[in-house]
């Protein structure tokens, strides 16, 4: 498979003939689809769908797909967003004192498993200062108290404007985001430690223990304005005994964490999610 | 490995020298130990056992061993329980119109996979009176109105004494036992269609739809007067995606179900469970 | 989602705008599509694609769409099939003495999972005779010795062909079934009793647990003239420990080669599975 | 749980009275237990058992503490090792090229997941000394080809004993270590890239690709001179379906391979492994 691609997410009330439309758009321009996916929620009477084709030999210009395929999607009422592979999206990822997850992110964009760049950490601790140094990426230390809050968002948005970022990750950033901050950068992924919505909120670990579950969980979902309650990417669990204290389910779940999160972030890079009210579609 | 075992369930305070003590106690009979684990939850400060041993050659009558063992018991304030193998325990089984969990533990007990006799069928439909005939089995209808509830529990109960039943198995019954009850029998086991406590209640596979998860899971337990807030005995967990309807999740779930329900009844039956508080151990 | 489906199972040489011309075929005719999943297989250079619609409104009659399918099919040099959701599918199964797999597609169909009707058992063994008539199903009893066994194959397709069978399940049929009876049948899916391709052959339990196995799996699979070497459909895992002797494996066992023929035979059924050289894309 | 403890693990032929002897070995000297679980293998004929007990308040000094168990061991023909909480076990990582499971070790120890000490790094390339020295690690680098193997291993057993490693860790090292290296220093955990048995030896990831299997898996065992023979510690698993390329398989796999050696080098850290014939017991 030979050089790069476009993807197009969309969703629009269900009618005859979409994917036809649709694939007709790409075709009638010369485009080789390499991946389609498509589905229909017949109670919401929604189609929802990723189109994913090769742009060596494609007609349009890159800035002319857009303009040209909105003409097709307002008589549909149609949402969609457009993405070309070769762009990279630029990260920011919020953490507190565990590096878990951070160091995880950090090998795996090494690796180069995500096509991304992590060009921003910010924290409200010093403690993985040095680890951002480590990999030779911006650190913002941005305590929090709640006077200061209000202040520290304001100027997290401002770093987020200034370093140009499409996504925030919260790698175990163990603040809650404000609702005012949510709303003006809704893009934000977070990492739950539990399998929700069982133990949202905080201490999850400790209740799990307490509740003396068999099997513990992580989740990974989109932030909204209401705690732990948007929209869920990816979720995994392993399972736990009797002889596993709270430390040995924090251990356990260390692991989910990271792979959860990772997984999470990886299919929001390759374009695979589709929000809908306070669902995902995950094209994988 | 010949002949037939005993099992003492132990649970007390953590003291020092309680492995040698209990193992000495069959050692010292001549026992030869086939299984023994033990485990400190040391924030309870308890001590919880299961030990298991060949019959064959072990000096104690069968009707001393219980006095015998008390002896050693009560300085270490311990409770405990004392299970011969070759006894089969009698079970009732309470369903209201699915048939899953029945025709799956009515197969196992077909296939020897549990050693235990289901004697009695109990349910508030009918709907399943013909697979109870089937597999010649008593059936008895016990149709639940709020203004009956209170006097089919005392039927049920007195139909429990009748068949001797050792544990009562919902398997899918679909009304809520009253304090009352559980009170008077308190051998229950429960399988509830949700990853408790999540989806805790009525409706956990429409609920998950509406919440979006990306797996659902099964969960049996003990009954207690709280309602889904019994000791966990076993947990599993499947897949789901955004294909998947309400009506699929049922159709999932019912698979995980029947199997976790199966490991829990089976466990209990082997004497490999040990409720303590809100918790349980599993000698598995 | 109202009224029966037709659909499309395509393979063929991979080139610009297939997806383009086959939705349009449906779409030029009135049809709604309800599901449409793609694969490119870009080393092989095939595309692979499943398509239903909603019949209704559909302008094409049943018996001319093949037809006017195969004018477009023809040029694309695609092999194709087309099924209608509400044929119903006539199975037989396969047995020699063990019943857990039989008796859970007999409890799935009876529950309506399946779309198909199980129209015939054959044995090598008289074992599960009485099951067969507990539910109505002709049993015929086709001992097999190397000496009988070409004849014993000659009569089993006879019977294949009298009962007007689609497709042949081998649920735990402990006999191999020659080359030239898969040649002349080749519809067959089997449950091999392991993780293919790990222990391949007899006795996988056993086998699995002398090498000390911390994990056992089950495998449906089309059977081939390659003993255990046929196109894969669905595989599962169970976790095993030290405590398990081989009688353990092969209780966990069956609990797996159940679930996993279940959705085998299901995903066989709703025309999910396309088979392409000895690999299986699987539209789930 | 306060101080540190002691663990015994033994094998011997089994007879009556073991725990009883084994648990008042340590009850009479005033120990506490606060692990023992115990496992017969009954067709071995064999006892295997681990006991964990505080050394607080024991009453053999350290040094006795083996030769005092040793007269006990002896009569009942055991074998044993005898291993205390707070040493710290040296640790050799040997790598070739890729990095993932190097560095999710150096990240767990810094976590103080694992209590040893990673002392030193082999690889026959150089591709990861700078990662060596990120963290502060002694980098040995010992090319191989087949005229040097022979004096190439002369010199990493050399430098085993240099640095008083105890265990080896082959942490993606695609080398075959010689039978005469394995038995002079034996204590070597592999990670397998499959799940063994399928696909040992060389290119797991493309062969199961080509087989078209539906889960790939990893396996961690300890080395023999038999290439990937050697008794099995932990496996895990990962779904993987028809859109996974065999890049997307070794991706994924090494999501597995890091989590499957670290559990295993955990276990065997905390001396949960007993190894028998070409078992093992893992007290978990």
């Amino acid at each position: 498979m030979a050089g790069t691609t476009a993807t197009l997410l969309i969703s629009c009330p269900d009618q005859q003939g979409l994917v036809a439309k649709l694939s007709s758009f790409i075709y009638a321009n010369g485009g080789n689809i390499v991946h389609a996916d498509h589905h229909t929620d017949f109670s919401a009477g929604l189609f929802l769908t990723r189109l994913e084709w090769q742009l060596e030999g494609f007609k349009l210009p890159r800035d002319l797909i857009g303009p040209a395929f909105g003409a097709i999607a307002t008589p549909l009422n149609a949402t969609w967003q457009l993405h070309f592979a070769d762009s990279v999206p630029r990260l920011a990822i919020w953490v507190s004192r565990q590096d878990h997850c951070l160091f995880d992110l950090l090998w795996r964009q090494k690796a180069q498993e995500f096509s991304a760049e992590i060009a921003l950490i910010i924290s409200n601790h010093e403690a993985l200062q040095s680890t951002a140094e480590q990999f030779g990426i911006d650190y913002h230390y941005l305590p929090i108290t709640p006077e200061t809050k209000a202040t520290q968002e304001v100027k997290a948005l401002q770093l987020l404007q200034d370093y140009r970022i499409d996504l925030v990750v919260l790698a175990k950033y163990m603040q809650i985001l404000s609702a005012s901050f949510v709303a003006q950068f809704p893009r934000v992924i977070n990492i739950h430690h539990s399998f929700l919505p069982a133990f949202a909120g905080a201490n999850p670990y400790q209740r799990a223990h307490e509740r003396g579950v068999k099997i513990i969980g992580a989740t990974a979902h989109y932030v909204t304005a209401d705690l732990d309650e948007g929209p869920i990417i990816e979720q995994d669990v392993v399972r736990v005994s009797h002889r596993d204290e709270t430390t040995d389910l924090i251990r356990k779940g260390k692991d989910l964490e990271r792979m959860v999160l990772a997984r999470a972030v990886r299919l929001h890079l390759q374009n695979r999610v589709l929000v809908y009210g306070n669902r995902t579609v995950v094209f994988a």
